[in-house]
């Protein structure tokens, strides 16, 4: 099926129009341009292949993370049914054709570049009796962890451009779930709509932040995400006290980050991409960087030490006072957990500025297994 | 801003080979022409105006229904206060423009198509010393219903093509509305996302049916909705019992209805728009279109009976053993609820197979007053 995604200049300057009005007298969101799309609930991307999709994929609108904890029962042979079986549904549901078992066939045929991702937690190896690539995270002196956002011995990671899709796919997959494992916990997230904007332009999350500017692409993308076909999954839910945050100025909540809220420049410089210079110092000898703020304390130069960030926005309830419960479903894929994610991790909970308003509330590790052929299922090298 | 909706035929036939895989031996989902899209993002509906925009408007992917308990000090004086101040975030959310107070006034540049629908409940009648001109509904024998999600006496329906959109208005509003009132209830809700469908194609809901079908459309949509300028606004959550909707045939499913699941013709018909034969009988002497089916109980022919659905999806988690709580955010507008809206309600109370599924367990009503021109508020006529 076909994709086409065409800039449109005269649409874009409209954007231009209203973005400048927005009063902070900085440069206009850089930042709007839309898209011309017409496969939104079309578009497929390939199931099968030596990597899973879902991971290198252009983060589609809408995410359901889905975690299970195995039923007692649940060994090797049992878990290799169970992977036949969702390798099937997912090989379907992402083509837009109804698994076998589906109880609403109509609702299949929308696939809206629906991905499935399949992660496996140290739960699922201990059970198939075998040596987990995968540990839980050491704790963070910033965690505030609740058990019904932790952990889980398998992860389905469902994202699709239409929310109708996810729901459903996630639907069928619990159900065909449900012989060998409960549901643990579901977290759903979303972004902007696709076609809302460009894919090339980063997106802003709930905090109003530009988020996603230094994620790595092309050879860094390889080099950090990817060992051979495999790659792991962190999963932390990140409340945002977001009436603190709409305390801050402007300029606080830029040196809480080490960016410009406007056009995600680094303090050092004007425009997005901007390389930070982390040596500048202003006239008062303070570095324009600050040693706190969440970009410097969360820098890694060297490729293979680096973290692929998918993230969602959460937005679960208001409480009576209006206080929104919302943030992050963070998401960051990475060759080797230990390697990549703890040390950056360990560096923010030491000091970033940004612990003052976020706080990590769920925490999830997951091996992702490579791909599979047509035909072929999704941990069958592990689990046959 | 412009708007432009096309119909490309060359994916509606890819779409239509996807659609005829559905493996259910009737006609390929009638139903999913893709449309091209390019103002996801920018769309813009007038707020201004003689009515209130969100009703007689194409629904929007996403919707927040935020109800409010006023605080007990809330008097005539303050109801207009806080409604000028909610109006005038609203003229400028809906248009792309941070409202005075936004904190993340970034978040605010792309408006999707935003609307913010103003309902008074019968309380802000009482609290500003008025007749309410609405009720609450009278029991039905099949209502469940719980606090935590029923009555209000104020509600925003907030609507838009993008999920953070909808995220951030209800944000800015709901701080707006604190000096005021509580926050009782928040209900989110989802359709297909725009361009995943041409907005003509009925959509389908969680439970798989084509939904919306019979609406009033042109001028029955005005007789049945508009008294005047003004209008009300039933709010229904209604919860599915999806894993034993699961165990019904096909078959069985569209008799509780009297809809065929494929192509959302009647059972005496073809055609999803075909004009169902109440007094058709089949061989054996029994009605096609059975007396207990939902759409018999709730077919009305008067205009003036008639009542207009804008209902969304609710996906709100799942339980251990994989069931969802999952149903309709039941909306519908009419221009008098007690003479439309409540007989529908006690004929399929009384009788409708569908309630075997189907249990409301929230419930309100509000009165949707008329517009307001630029530089005026929602509820002048009222509360000045
Ligand atoms: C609610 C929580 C968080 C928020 C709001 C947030 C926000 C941001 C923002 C706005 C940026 C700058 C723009 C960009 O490069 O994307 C950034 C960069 C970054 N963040 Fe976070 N972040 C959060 C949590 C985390 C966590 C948990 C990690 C990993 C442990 C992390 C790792 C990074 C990295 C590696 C960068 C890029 C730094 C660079 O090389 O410039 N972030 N984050
Ligand atoms: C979960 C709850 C419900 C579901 C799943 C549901 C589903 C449907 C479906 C599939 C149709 C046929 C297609 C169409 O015309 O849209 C329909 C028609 C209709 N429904 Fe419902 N419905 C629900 C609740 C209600 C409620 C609470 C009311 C009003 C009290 C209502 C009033 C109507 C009306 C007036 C029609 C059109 C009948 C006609 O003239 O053909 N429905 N509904």
């Amino acid at each position: 099926m076909r994709r086409r995604l065409l800039l449109s200049g005269g649409a874009g300057a409209a954007v231009g129009a209203v973005a400048a009005t927005v009063a902070s007298g900085r440069s206009p969101d850089p930042a709007a341009p839309p898209s011309t799309v017409d496969d939104t609930g079309t578009g497929v991307v390939p199931f099968h292949g030596p990597r899973q999709a879902g991971v290198s994929t252009e983060p589609q609108a809408h995410a359901a993370f889905v975690a299970f904890t195995l039923h007692s029962g649940t060994d090797r042979a049992a878990l290799g049914r169970m992977m036949r079986l969702l390798s099937d549904d997912a090989s379907r549901l992402t083509r837009g054709v109804a698994p076998l078992g589906d109880t609403e066939p109509e609702l299949a045929v929308l696939p809206a570049r629906l991905t499935v991702t399949f992660g496996f937690g140290p739960g699922l190896y201990a059970a198939a009796g075998l040596p987990s690539p995968v540990a839980e995270l050491p704790p963070f002196p910033i965690d505030r962890l609740e058990e019904a956002w932790s952990g889980g011995d398998l992860i389905l990671q469902i994202c699709a451009d239409d929310p109708l899709t996810v729901t459903h796919a996630q639907r069928m997959l619990v159900k065909d779930t449900r012989p060998f494992a409960a549901v643990r916990w579901v977290q759903r997230g979303f972004r902007r709509s696709r076609g809302a904007q460009a894919p090339t332009h980063t997106q802003r999350n709930v905090m109003g932040q530009l988020d996603g500017t230094a994620n790595p692409r092309d050879a860094a993308l390889e080099t950090a995400v990817w060992a051979g076909d495999a790659t792991t999954l962190v999963v932390r839910r990140i409340r945002a006290d977001l009436e603190r945050w709409d305390l801050l100025s402007a300029a606080d909540k830029e040196q809480a980050v080490g960016r410009r809220l406007g056009s995600g420049a680094p303090l050092t410089g004007t425009r997005e991409l901007d390389e930070p210079d982390f040596a500048a110092v202003n006239a008062a000898g303070l570095r324009v960087m600050p040693d706190f703020a969440h970009v410097t304390r969360a820098r890694v130069t060297d490729d293979r030490l680096r973290i692929l960030r998918r993230p969602y926005n959460y937005d679960h309830s208001v409480d009576a006072a209006g206080r929104p419960d919302t943030g992050l479903v963070f998401a960051s894929y990475q060759s080797d957990v230990e390697r990549q994610f703890v040390p950056i991790q360990r560096r923010l909970a030491e000091m970033d500025l940004l612990n003052e308003w976020v706080t990590p509330v769920g925490s999830a590790v997951f091996a992702v297994p490579p791909g599979c052929p047509e035909g072929g299922w999704i941990g069958s090298a592990l689990l046959s």
